[in-house]
């Protein structure tokens, strides 16, 4: 018989033919032009369940569907509950990509696609040790529920209202989520903390049509330069956050934390030739990780006006727009940012010029403790998977579902990255390194056998 | 045989039929993709002055052509030089247009279309005045000179080095431009100042790629951001430009100015209504119209960056990027500007952020004396043509050449403008009213005769 150790090295390439064909549907979750892909991305994720013989479901909301799925209880052994997700971020800029996003293309060892890392890749990783317990054992030795979404990118708020609704039937004793980085390529790492968001749109109306500037200018307000000064006017040359109150409920670092950070092995000067600038910005009397992972910031992320075309038109510009958000850490309630941010704004409009603010999605921040059985259990499945243990590192990305597991399940969340900060998350040429992804399946083979040992209620 | 008078009367459907001709030329001159139809803009110009007789020709150089024309010299009278423009702005944002912007189409009087007003229809004027005199009399009472360009919208840089060549050829008593509006319905002007513009582009480079906002937020600088911040300081909350020295050189309106302004009959509240803004803005101590004609003026014409689509993407962009302009009054050096405003932006640059300036065109401030013969002819030919005296305005858009005009030619230059300030120049729906093109007309007929009354040399 195949034990699951031999099954694991003999089917690696049917685990990266699988994962390539997740990664040729576009399940761009943002763009209703998608929405048939985002759906083709859950029936595919469901298929695998029923292939290995797990009930699952594909749940409907009013959103993209949720993929659930179940083995059976397990006496004795804790429930694990594992979160991913089938979406994508969209591939923009697309001149930028050297393969096309959608067609999986392996060079060095990596498979380049968006998705690829955020999350396909590493969801599967679990759904595939899934598999690979239910092939050689038959069984699994504890309870799994899996719970694969398609709103991860966009505020995950079908899965919110499901698990507001549906908490008995995702009762467990922990979660685990593969959805973030190992601390550097072969150091791997449990991510015990994530930034929260508060992320917002703002549209500005001035004059009902486009005006020539020249005939205009200097009497009638451009919502191009107000947008300018509403955003100058969030954040200062530091980065610090302007709006009132921001940093009432910020939960500083602890020494101890600090102390962690800079015990890291993390090179400055190599992170800024990975992203290519000549130097870093951020708030004085804190480290660049620090700045990243556990300080909040404010980032403009689309700004729109008038003529973007070739040449020059000398108009003054109807509307302009902006997308921005807000990186929360751990104790800030977005809902209070957003609160003291619109009369922020609205005080500032010239006359003449209208204000449309929409908070698309939010999310709070989140630390789990470093003590509990679940994380011990993950220490040892990561020694097996990765070959060293796992450095323990907060993580500067949001999920937002993260905080309301915990809220909801009252159950301890595992981050578990099998990732590398170099993946290209959201960017052009995002990209899995297939040793990564073998590793992973491993681990988290490791970790239902690990998990499996702990007594129910938590006690190991 | 035909007076001139009958031909005008007679030919005013031709008149309007070869104009509608030339709109459907979709001669857009920023824009490379129109390269071929602005150069049939310029065939079309050139076949109207050879069928007519006049010595022509399409003068090339490193850009869009210009079409020179000239009747013959008359002994004793003065020369004018006609220019004007057959180029036009991009017809942007299409979806606005409530008939297609190069299918020229008549509502209530008016003919929709891009160009109507600013330039075709206006130049056109001049030339079937032209026109109707050789087919009424055979000949001209004076010296005319034309030279349309195809540039004037993206700041006439082959123009420009023609007249510094070319100015021998192009010698004048006076210019005569029609690319304004009067001050009113029925309210007839001429325009005798004209704002300045310095016309600049910004690009700012940050990270190589865009990068998870989640990830590096907070660590690295955001070009977005850093554009806002950039555009914020140019200008404060009343509209003053804040580069240093900027209003040095400012030639400050006289106090006669300033009463004919506040004489001119002007409500706030119909301007408001007109485009649609709840509230005006600008400089404190002065009125709408000094503002918009005489005062300097900073506008934002386009912002880009990042994600512009629908839903969320959590990206700190690689790029941003701006299309600005001051507008300038007579005095102001647009040269001074940029030399000042480079190190201004450059000042300010976070770590991590490479700024290319591009200053696109620009032109200086111009005004004209009031009390010359050739404005005298110019008041009695609006009084044939519109049935009542113009009033004296600024104009708060910029002709770039005009300076340039007064410059080479030592020329008076004659602003008479057939437009209306609702003609929606630069914006979608451009119109001309089609009484305004055959009351103009009339009025360049009438000004022929009016300037070959004044000796060569200026006196009447």
């Amino acid at each position: 018989m195949t034990t699951l150790s031999e099954y694991l090295s003999d089917n690696l390439d049917a685990f990266d033919t699988d994962l390539f064909e997740l990664l040729r549907i576009p399940s761009v979750s943002t763009d209703s032009r998608h929405a048939a892909d985002v759906r083709r991305g859950a029936e595919w994720v469901a298929e695998q369940f029923q292939a290995m013989g797990l009930a699952n479901e594909v749940i409907e909301g009013d959103g993209h569907p949720i993929v659930y799925a179940e083995s059976p209880p397990v006496e004795g052994a804790p429930i694990a509950l594992v979160y991913g997700h089938y979406d994508v971020q969209p591939p923009d800029p697309l001149d930028d990509w050297v393969s096309p996003p959608f067609e999986p293309t392996v060079r060095d060892g990596n498979v380049f696609a968006r998705g690829a890392t955020d999350d396909k890749g590493q969801m599967l990783t679990h759904v595939f040790s899934t598999r690979a317990h239910l092939a050689t054992e038959g069984k699994l030795p504890l309870q799994l529920k899996f719970i694969i979404e398609g709103e991860e990118e966009v505020g995950s708020s079908v899965l919110q209202k499901y698990l507001a609704k549906e908490h008995d039937r995702l009762a467990c004793d922990c979660v685990v989520i593969s959805d973030c980085s190992q601390f550097a390529a072969g150091q791997p790492a449990i991510t015990y903390g994530l930034r929260g968001i508060c992320y917002c749109e703002v549209r500005l109306f001035g004059p009902k049509q486009d005006l020539h500037s020249g005939v205009f200018g200097g009497a009638v307000s451009n919502p191009a330069t107000t947008l300018a000064k509403l955003l100058a006017s969030l954040v200062d040359t530091e980065g610090h956050v302007q709006v009132p109150d921001f940093y009432d409920d910020v939960e500083n670092l602890t020494d101890r934390e600090r102390e962690q950070f800079q015990a890291l092995p993390f090179s400055e000067r190599r992170f800024m030739d990975q992203i290519g600038v000549e130097g870093l910005s951020g708030e004085s009397g804190y480290s660049t990780l620090e700045r990243r992972w556990a300080r909040p910031a404010f980032d403009v992320h689309g700004l729109w006006s008038g003529y973007q075309g070739e040449g020059q038109k000398t108009v003054l510009p109807a509307t302009a727009g902006a997308k921005f958000s807000f990186r929360l850490v751990p104790n800030q309630d977005p809902a209070k940012v957003v609160e003291s941010l619109e009369p922020f704004l609205r005080d500032q409009l010239p006359p003449g010029i209208r204000l449309e603010l929409d908070a698309a999605h939010s999310a709070a921040g989140f630390v789990v403790p470093l003590d509990s059985p679940f994380m011990s259990a993950a220490v040892r499945a990561i020694e097996t998977g990765f070959g060293r243990p796992p450095v323990f590192i907060r993580e500067g990305g949001s999920i937002p579902i993260v905080s309301q597991f915990a809220e909801h399940l009252g159950a301890d969340v595992l981050l578990l990255g099998w990732g590398r900060d170099d993946d290209n998350t959201h960017s052009p040429n995002e990209k899995f390194s297939l040793a990564d992804f073998h590793r992973g399946i491993k681990a988290s083979a490791a970790l239902w056998g690990e998990l499996a040992k702990i007594k129910r209620g938590g006690v190991e």
